[in-house]
């Protein structure tokens, strides 16, 4: 193992929201030039261009985002690479820039994830998500991806007992934090009786507990420690890691957690020397108000079971033990490319005491983004010093 | 730059062709057993898997190609990472696999490309495949993808007085070549008369200059030098070159060549410490007749204009100077993001003294990979020893 370390030396992302008048070149080029302009570079200091994203070929009809992102920044002729795992696109464009700083063969790259799923061509969002679960056995039969989640909860609620009001605590929290996120799409306080009175979806989830369909891109630039020390505040890589579970759902011995996600953090966790309760701010994939609830135990936040009591007790609110989700969660904003980047960016600004909900004291911090019903997980771990 | 070296130590590919009987699954996971069986391995040697793939998304409907091909194989929690540069997506997803190995994060990582383009499920396959070029500016005003390489053939034999007679050599040697591939989807010869009859698609460009619509998978496994030493007959990986050039055709200065590739070419050139002299053997990406010619000169084959001339004198024919396309190239099968692998495959067959139409005493090769009209190319340069 490399004993490198590699740093985020600027960040920058556009608003969430629904984008008429933008298309997906535009957001990503907004995006990257914020992100030039934070670390105070110019474009031609970038070597390497990466880019996370989920389905442009069936939401605006374009593949090849690698060489769209590079063109439209006037990067040509450097190499550019998309990466795709589904909504956690975004965390795997981050580690495989990564890995290529590591490798010796990049020395500063721009690592990126956009999303425009509101300029439909072919088929209609809930179709073209499930390009994220299996072809064969879950979208073939109308499964959707809230009708996954919603088995998973059931079967978490049934298991540990969590209540229907319990779970509704998330989007509250989440509504809660992104208030204050001049980012989100959404900046409204929700209550428990908001989350029950709203539209079911696939029962026991309703409109409240579900992320929205979101256009967005966001980018941050990576490089290696000798480049780095020359800037102010750089924020290092201390852990990564990625790894896989069945595609299916039904492939799974157990739905009340993401196995993938455990690997994941005890990857990420043993290369930073560090543990769960290292760690002073999070945000993690809350697709469906159960992922958070499962991403707690998943990540050792709480033991199994037991992710409620964070809820109860506000562990994971703002002033409590271990914030999650300051920005609001992908609750206020799922851009799914884009997604995996916005989460790091948020921990970025969290550890440059920067952000609008700030931890305070925050010197560690963990993103978590996880790829269709939990199929692909990442854990990246980041630190001030 | 990292010293230590990259190996392959085992192979595998499908049959290429219309594959109505087996699913994208299917034709992933017989490639990648292959590649095991090939280099004497089991599964649980594997420690990443990387999948290059276009389209899948609008092909089958299934995105999140790297859970589907991990799962598949019975290799989770493995990390598996899906890589997109349309056409090239097959030697991108080979070089993130070199670059992972080189971070020091992998030992011995599964790579492959598949496409199945046969079963539609969205738009026709012309369509789909305009996804690599720019949605924007070319797909959305009609143009089709032999439409842009027959505007490159224009300005290139209008520039260098390329006659349609000889742009039909290509056809007539690498049909030649591919019937005496086992994978191929075409076997059969084809005569200049043969090419110039068949029917015109995009003037001046006909039936039989055009690569065909191809289902089919390919994958190899890599690993760092101390575990491919235990491997009889490792092929190393000398040099890797990736570059970008404009999305869209029409922002090019110049239309008669591909500066990514010039750019990919030098680069692995550069790493490897060799000339195009000192290539024995090379792949190159052939999707229409014109791209291998510009190819040549692409790469430092022939000067610029001259490309023809190494076909009237026969020297890219077997038993030639430098034999290109020993497999039929893609003129006898395509599967998009298979594509870039299964070069890479005749490339290690070749130094191996394996391949069914053997270049002597073969030692150094070259596999180049050209997503869309140019807008990605990637360059690889092997070794035997």
């Amino acid at each position: 193992m490399m004993t490198m370390r590699v740093a985020i030396i600027g960040v920058g992302q556009t608003k969430m929201g629904e984008h008429w008048e933008k298309s997906l070149r535009d957001l990503s080029t907004a995006a990257g030039a914020l992100a030039l302009k934070d670390a105070g570079i110019s474009a031609s200091d970038i070597d390497g261009l990466y880019i996370g994203n989920m389905s442009a070929g069936r939401f605006v009809g374009q593949e090849h985002l690698g060489a769209l992102a590079v063109d439209q920044a006037g990067l040509t002729p450097i190499p550019a690479t998309r990466c795709e795992a589904a909504c956690a696109s975004g965390a795997l464009a981050f580690r495989k820039a990564y890995l290529a700083i590591l490798s010796g063969h990049h020395d500063m790259v721009m690592v990126g994830g956009a999303e425009k799923m509101t300029d439909l061509k072919a088929t209609g969002s809930v179709g073209t998500l499930m390009g994220a679960g299996d072809q064969e056995w879950e979208s073939s039969i109308g499964l959707t991806f809230t009708g996954l989640y919603a088995l998973m909860a059931n079967v978490y609620m049934r298991k540990f007992g969590l209540t229907r009001e319990e779970l509704a605590l998330i989007p509250v929290k989440n509504h809660g934090h992104g208030v204050n996120n001049p980012y989100a799409q959404f900046r409204f306080p929700v209550s428990v009786q908001d989350v029950l009175n709203s539209a079911l979806v696939a029962d026991p989830l309703r409109l409240l507990d579900c992320s929205p369909i979101t256009d967005g891109a966001a980018a941050v630039v990576l490089a290696t420690e000798n480049v780095a020390k020359r800037f102010d505040n750089p924020i290092w890589i201390a852990g990564s890691g990625q790894a896989s579970d069945t595609l299916a759902l039904h492939g799974r011995e157990e739905m009340h957690r993401v196995r993938a996600a455990e690997y994941a953090a005890k990857t990420a966790y043993a290369q930073a020397g560090l543990g769960p309760d290292d760690i002073d701010v999070a945000e993690v994939h809350d697709c469906f108000s159960i992922a958070e609830v499962m991403a707690y135990e998943d990540l050792g936040f709480a033991p199994r079971g037991k992710g409620k009591d964070l809820l109860i007790n506000k562990d994971t609110t703002i002033g409590g033990r271990i914030p999650v989700n300051t920005d609001g969660g992908l609750k206020v904003g799922h851009p799914v490319g884009a997604t995996g980047i916005k989460q790091i960016i948020e921990i970025v600004r969290q550890l440059k005491a920067l952000a609008p909900n700030q931890v305070k004291g925050a010197k560690i911090g963990l993103a978590h983004n996880v790829g269709g019903s939990g199929a692909t997980a990442l854990v990246h771990i980041l630190r001030s010093d």
